[in-house]
């Protein structure tokens, strides 16, 4: 059978039905692509000039839009219309989606001898489990992914193509030129440990720690290409997007979330419940929550030309302020 | 037989050749490398007191330079000869480099049932091709390539390694305390497509839509270590340098061009014709073709600490100019 | 047995012991994690204050501290402790860490023929090197290296998980609308050639030159996801944190140090001796040694918003600044 029914759905994940229990659904789209055979969902913070020309056939809304919704035909009713919309993809993955991960282990993947697997965990095809490192239940290595030595991956992780966890810490202790000068290399003797219900996006780097080990909490989520540097720990249900790096032996806190492309640098303490904003760079302990934010503005390019000039000038400008302040208040005060 | 002669060169490549046509070259050099038997370009905008000096044996160049570049010996006249520059390399690359990738399927690639690759295409060593998933005609997976479930890769592409095609977006809701806490996966059910003549560069990743495709149209260019998030639309043409990041359901035009390590916030529009300086962080849509820049200018340390202490003391700075205005306006007035 | 004897330590390493010989310690660890059986060191610009307290039953320190050492127990002395640290930890793999790799090739490997590797290189599962690359003594592709054609790696290097050395560089000539318009590739004629005790993080990449080599000189370290473009050239020794990018044809010098996320444009030159901060964009020459910074400094949200704000107006803030000094020295002059 193709498509839920909106019974099925209800059924399926609660949330209260207003209209046809035998309306069927076919596809799970946005507001502007769905149409009359599709279902889709309404954030509370989109205003309503900017759904109610939607051609979805049924919506799920919280009460605050139910009035709207229900004028227009088939809605659902539920606290949170994202969430619902993520379990509602969930169930659609299940029936329509490709065949989830079986578990196992791909026989073009590398696993050396006293690596430790468990019997529901998925190892992709050309992944390395090398000597030593757990892998729990339920979790999937989708394709590509290394884990090095002593390394320990919780349950019900996903870990994407090309993700490498445990590869060495950057360590390295500067030698005297009568000592023949260059880096003498710091062995990184720790591992890195990441809790339960992690996923790490693809091509990210969970560097091994240098003494200690490197920690990923439960709930964590690490988008593509993120750096963790040795001997950081990233406390539980933060979430990391893309491009992020973190510096070696910085802590940060729960509940936190950092936006892409943004840098933290090395050695300090992000408190629980920051939120990062992208494209930042973090050079100090942040110890109260909030949102914290340092973009350079974006300008046509003659206009940036200008300012960053001004900028370079800025120290003068205040000196010449002064100076002006000084004048104004010995030669104009009564 | 070693090297071209010129008249085989221009023979393969058009060109007006001012010189000898049995003079032959041997090795394709950059001006300031070029010896007596090698070949090398001016581009228009190099002055000639940068090239005069060269030992090239011949030279190309444009109309422009003609006069300068005979005086000094063989020459091939071509409108533009950086262009001419880049099929020569094609030239040199097929009667000298390496040979190209042989069409098939590497022994050690894992190839997913229901996965459809076209006979003249070639799937490197190591690569992951999964199912449902199509690779077009002459499209080349260098090695070590992963492309996900359904995900279509169109006709003339070359995809380094490292390159992954159709991980998981970065789509998470957030489950109230009283729900558990935490993050709900929301399942990706879109693709991604890839046009024809895409190049994509090593450890690229391009995540699958959460509903609707990521699309990646003809022509597009992509360098090294670059994140293109779920929903995104790169349109036809558009070159992106190494390290950009491009937020989820941004989309960017036709043409455009976006320097190194720059970075695109989600649910962006950004026009045809848009080019985006290297580091520069976009935070609202860009609808007028042109440059755009936002760089913050490094300086000596020590000199950077001052202007950085500015900075932050801007707006402090603003209302005592504000206070004198006043006070001068007020005094000095007539 | 376990653990080392001070004794044993300082009969591999030097140092002057001020202690028991026979003394034994069974963990290397940080100073707060240290316990009674533990060594651990102090560098000499952390204070007393922070490492008084450690209950670290040996220290290694230098001359500086000896006295604030001695009085709370054992010591050993040495000129620069991080150093003895660095070697130590050498020692401490050796005996009691994971085997160090072992020479040959794993089976999973793609070696194409042609290619060159030392009998006593390693070549890590799922690597690939290509024809004509060469991997010389002692060196370690660890997992998932690929190494393209024509390209050297030197001796003592160690190469992460996912490494690319060797994709094209990112060149391409414009075609006219009348030729077609769209991108003309450049072939990427030149290799790559990395030196001897090179370090190359996981998924890094190194592109081959477009006529001549990219170089990579002996001492080299490279943290993981770093982006080297076509031509440049890494001078010895110099050290570059994560998620760096320098673009094509740029010239680093040696001994220098690059921070994470930093990036430099192309066709520049950096001295010899140039420190760069993290997250810093270098778009000139760097000709004098020194250290350079350009970061944007991050506040809480609001204040950012105001800060971002001036800075857009601060050309017109000068023009406000003259007008007022005008007008004060016209008027206010005696």
């Amino acid at each position: 059978v193709l498509g839920f029914s909106l019974h099925e759905i209800v059924l399926a994940l609660g949330g209260e039905l207003l209209g046809d229990p035998d309306f069927r659904v076919y596809q799970l789209r946005s507001l502007t692509e769905a149409k009359s055979l599709d279902i889709s969902f309404v954030r509370d913070d989109v205003p309503l000039a900017k759904w109610q020309t939607t051609q979805a056939g049924c919506l799920i809304v919280s009460a605050k839009n139910q009035a709207a919704a229900v004028v227009r035909g088939h809605s659902i009713i539920t606290p949170d219309p994202y969430l619902f919309y993520a379990r509602l993809s969930g169930l659609w993955r299940q029936r329509f989606g490709a065949p989830y991960h079986q578990p196992g282990i791909h026989p073009s993947a590398v696993i050396e001898s006293g690596a430790i697997i468990d019997q529901t965990a998925t190892i992709g095809p050309l992944s390395v489990v090398e000597s030593g490192a757990h892998i729990g239940a339920r979790t999937v290595l989708v394709a590509r992914v290394h884990i090095a030595r002593e390394c320990i991956v919780g349950d019900d992780c996903i870990l994407h193509p090309g993700v490498v966890v445990g590869a060495d810490g950057f360590g390295f202790a500067r030698r005297s030129n009568a000592d023949g000068g260059g880096w003498e290399k710091i062995e990184q003797l720790g591992a890195v440990r990441i809790g339960n219900q992690v996923e790490i996006g693809a091509n990210t780097c969970v560097d091994r720690g240098a003494l200690q080990d490197t920690v990923i909490e439960d709930g964590v989520k690490l988008d593509n290409l993120i750096q963790i540097g040795h001997n950081v720990k990233i406390g539980s249900r933060t979430a990391i997007a893309a491009c992020v790096a973190i510096a070696g032996s910085t802590s940060v806190g729960s509940d936190c979330t950092i936006g892409g492309t943004s840098n933290i640098a090395g050695h300090l303490t992000i408190a629980d419940g920051v939120h990062i904003s992208g494209a930042t760079t973090v050079m100090k302990s942040v110890l109260k929550p909030g949102t914290y934010t340092g973009v350079y503005p974006m300008e046509p390019h003659e206009q940036w030309e200008k300012t960053a000039a001004g900028l370079r000038r800025l120290s003068g400008l205040r000196e010449r302020i002064q100076k002006m302040e000084s004048k104004l208040n010995g030669n104009l005060s009564p």
